[in-house]
């Protein structure tokens, strides 16, 4: 298989099923796609659109196997088309999906949810980390009666006006209260406090940095301590967005390991292990500002992503997915770690070894990580550029070695490419 | 079975399943439930929580079986568990969903709708039918660069903060920018955009008023052929909010039949039977401006709810279904009138047929509709007092002879409690 830098070819020349697929995407879909799974400003030989997926394998419609480092950008964390997630979700669709009233499944999972997450005493259940962290923001203000918000700059917590990337559309008034805080910098967070004096309803923060395009960040155990502490003095409400990391880094809330506890947490992504679900889950002393705010979806109270979050948690727990993923997560890391240091070529790898992220050291444009990109996905390892990768459950030794032969080669091209 | 007025016992005294499990949902969800399911504001003798559905049939978690005519608040139009449906779903769901790109049926679903939908030259899709209502609203300020969005007083465009019923953790600013008319008359649109100025970036209208609470109006075509006019000098984008209507109307656009084409359209629930799915569809002069906003979700390019749409499409249109619901819910309203007539009862039975309500005369707190709605739901027919109605394709004449019976029955209820 060749490329054209976008639109595929097969070796004889023709186009590939991708391409013909992406132009008649061209005709029906604005830019040919949207939002983050549009591969338009990837380098070429990624494929637009995906056929199927087990474990930690993905085939393209051309039938082209990768083994898969983005689970689906979050969430799918068990692995693809795990056999008791889809049995329990298979099970619950032979009887009710979405229905004029909720099944037990919302209240066998909201009393798992709020088992597993220690600062949780209740949950509510949509359909996007989105939804989630506006239910966050909505339930803060609520229970507060004050209108500032603290974020962090260049934080991704979801894709409404308030909170977008993009500026397209938004008004300033999307954005009124909102003031921003440096992540792992105390001292810009009191001085974001004392910028917004007495009117400050919460301060929202993902568990580590992972803004797309720079190095993750792990949390100063002093920084979200800190948090905790100008939440407790000023009253304001602590939501930790766990939408990516959630389940992934502990089986439970991503800062329990170092000790602080939000008020609220906003989840998502990899819950159901790929079925559609967000989460609210808070403190007791919330629930009635929970209780307050009219929050609903037609598909909220949908049964199947609920059985399937029931089974994923059942199996996270069983499996230790978590310390699975790290050990495998270990391995790729010393791997890419080795390759790069025998060629001298100068890489970051930085975030938690299961949520891995690579960078080259002075490729602002990401021309080398494109390079790097570009040879992996032909070679059959799907990562990404510019934003963290995702180590799931499935993923076993021998991927690994797949991985790194891949890799292998993809160095040679970045110090090619370098030189 | 009797009821203590909420949580309800058996005949012999017992709490049902139902009560049991509100008891265990309310120490871990706050209030209970939330959203439109909550059944606390519902008269006694409504089940909470529902266990199955098939075809035009409900079952409750104690086993009561309801003729369903809320069809799960708009999402189920073909009835419950469509074998079709839901063997499509499955055969996607034993391929792939929830992926590291979008699988081809996101090219098929737009070439489906936009062929579907006479205004429609392209489609975006999304998870909630507030996803597709907020797009509309950023798209139409991306292309219009302008600020003002015009919206019927009293209309529900969703549940997020720019448009919830609920004021609790709302802000000044969610609403800075909306400019309120009266669905129905023009004048007040005429005067809602005088007093918005040059600012109106566009106007969102359902194409029924639909307003909780009150009866259904029809559109009057002059006002949308007006609202139609009133953008074209204006440069305003006219946006119809069919996530409620969508595809029970027409086969196509809501105001298809009265030969008004909005630029952008909001769909969801029925759409694709019961699956989450939402939708924007545009014309060609948007397709810039929606391609320039950023908008994603974690699983909105996921491929099982968009296989259960195009089969819910292929079946509409083979079963004629809009056809058969008309059918079927001119019977229903015809022996609804029956009865409240030979009684001496004054009803006003609104809306489409497909889409009934019925209200009683002066019954401003909702009284007798509490107490019809009680009959009914203990007698086997679930229907809501306060909401539309719908009708599915898989109801059949036998059906409504079943609803007329114990609406018989609810009618005598509510001829004693007015006497």
């Amino acid at each position: 298989m060749t490329d054209d830098g976008g639109d595929r070819l097969t070796t004889d020349g023709r186009l590939t099923t991708d391409a013909r697929w992406r132009a008649r995407a061209r005709k029906v879909i604005p830019g040919g796609l949207y939002g983050h799974q549009n591969v338009a400003s990837l380098p070429g030989g990624y494929p637009q659109f995906m056929s199927s997926g087990l474990g930690a394998h993905v085939w393209d419609v051309d039938g082209n196997e990768y083994i898969d480092l983005m689970c689906s950008y979050g969430p799918v964390l068990l692995g693809h088309r795990h056999p008791r997630v889809d049995a329990a979700a298979a099970r619950q669709a032979a009887e009710g999906d979405c229905q004029n009233g909720p099944s037990p499944r919302i209240v066998e999972l909201a009393e798992a949810m709020t088992a597993t997450v220690e600062h949780a005493d209740w949950a509510i259940f949509s359909k996007n980390g989105t939804d989630a962290t506006t239910q966050c923001v909505t339930i803060a203000r609520a229970a507060t009666g004050r209108r500032k918000i603290l974020v962090a700059t260049g934080a991704y917590h979801g894709a409404l006006p308030w909170c977008t990337p993009g500026p397209s559309g938004v008004l300033p008034e999307d954005r009124a209260h909102l003031v921003e805080f440096r992540f792992n910098d105390l001292s810009s967070v009191e001085a974001a406090m004392d910028a917004a004096g007495d009117d400050v309803a919460g301060i929202v923060v993902s568990p580590i940095r992972h803004d797309v395009g720079v190095d993750l960040e792990l949390p100063d155990p002093a920084f979200a301590a800190g948090l905790r502490s100008l939440c407790d003095r000023s009253g304001a409400v602590l939501i930790l967005d766990d939408v990516r990391c959630g389940l992934r880094l502990h089986h439970g809330s991503s800062w329990e390991p170092i000790g602080v506890e939000p008020d609220l947490s906003a989840w998502s992504k990899a819950i159901a292990n790929g079925y559609a679900l967000g989460a609210v889950l808070g403190r007791d002393s919330l629930a009635d500002a929970a209780r307050s705010i009219f929050t609903t979806g037609s598909f909220w109270f949908a049964a199947v992503s609920m059985a399937a979050s029931l089974a994923t948690l059942e199996v996270l727990e069983e499996q230790d997915t978590v310390g699975r993923t790290v050990k495998i997560g270990t391995l790729l890391r010393q791997g890419l770690s080795e390759q790069a240091s025998v060629r001298g070529i100068d890489v970051s790898l930085s975030g938690p070894v299961q949520m891995p992220f690579m960078t080259f050291a002075g490729d602002q444009d990401f021309a080398l990580a494109d390079v790097f990109a570009r040879r992996a996905v032909l070679g059959g390892v799907y990562l990404h550029p510019r934003h963290n990768w995702f180590v799931s459950g499935a993923m076993d030794e021998a991927d690994v070695d797949k991985v790194l032969q891949v890799t292998d080669t993809a160095f040679d091209d970045v110090a090619a490419a370098a030189s």
